[in-house]
């Protein structure tokens, strides 16, 4: 979604390939990704992988995610990597202790200990955004990744306590390059259903 | 030790500021790192933090850590996020179950597993480096951080099984910046210890 996304922002066409579990093992994809996972990326001779990676290289060769002023796309970048690398780990931490420690007896305690350090995260960002639109200035490649990953905690309602992090995420979803970009991943996922 | 490091391999001069834990929660702090920790960096008017986000800046504006050509930069670029995002998680995982879970009497038991998903990411890796110096050819700001990220893992003995990991780490290592650059943060704790 969030190479989808970035490709619409800067309005780049592209063609999607889907890549099956069993085929994101076999050496034909580990030859693009060393870490067997998805996405991967194809420009000509160029083969990229890491979403984040992806994204960053979208938005550094096309006009539209980062600001012309280096101090202002040296900040762009900086709230990019703090998605990444500050916000989105104890997400990942718990949607890992869901998916792969769910049958564990500690899971039920760990939960709890988990959603504190999202919670800190949360909090900390939505006291840096305040009532701002977007994290610095106009919205830019940092947003689109940071949204990207906010949007990970789904249904889970803990953006329910930080209104200004909820109506944040509902601005990047209302932007149109959004609405294309997530049409045609539900459009690409029902067909599989289907198939 | 990343940033310092990048510093030094760019010939760039700079100077230290040390922060307590207590400086990094208070407000002035808090204004410069939204999220209360450390680096943070400065030059000018422009204020960065996140250590990738740092490190990535003085690449971008110095040579000697990106390549030029466009397809091996956005490759190096990638190495970059896959060291932050999907080699580092893991190990992270570990510190923080023996930092802040060692009391639990689940850590023991969870401990196994999460050696299990560092050591996929480190074979992973080892495959994927062979017998080659360095993750794309010349030394990059991917070299840099990875080896960063790997020298994490410290003296706890997951690299012994990995060979031309361990040699790609002490490759880093001989680096006359690097060298300098640990000479230096080595001096700075010292002296602390003495204060």
């Amino acid at each position: 979604m969030r190479v989808r996304w970035a490709l619409e922002e800067v309005g780049q066409p592209y063609e999607v390939r889907l890549v099956s579990f069993a085929e994101m093992k076999e050496s034909a994809h580990i030859a693009l990704h060393p870490f067997g996972q998805i996405p991967t990326y194809e420009e000509g001779d160029l083969v990229l992988f890491e979403s984040a990676a992806i994204v960053f290289h979208i938005a550094e060769n096309h006009p539209g995610l980062l600001p012309e002023d280096p101090n202002a796309r040296a900040r762009a970048i900086t709230w990019m990597f703090a998605a990444q690398n500050t916000v989105e780990p104890p997400i990942l931490e718990r949607e890992t202790a869901l998916l792969l420690e769910h049958d564990k007896s500690w899971t039920e305690h760990r939960l709890p200990m988990l959603e504190g350090r999202i919670r800190k995260r949360l909090t900390e960002l939505s006291d840096r955004l305040g009532g701002a639109d977007w994290l610095d200035e106009a919205f830019s490649v940092g947003d689109l990744v940071m949204i990207g990953v906010l949007r990970r905690l789904g249904s889970s309602g803990f953006l329910n306590d930080y209104p200004n992090l909820s109506a944040y995420v509902a601005r990047g979803e209302a932007r149109p390059a959004f609405k294309r970009a997530f049409a045609d991943q539900l459009a690409v996922f029902t067909a599989s259903q289907q198939a």
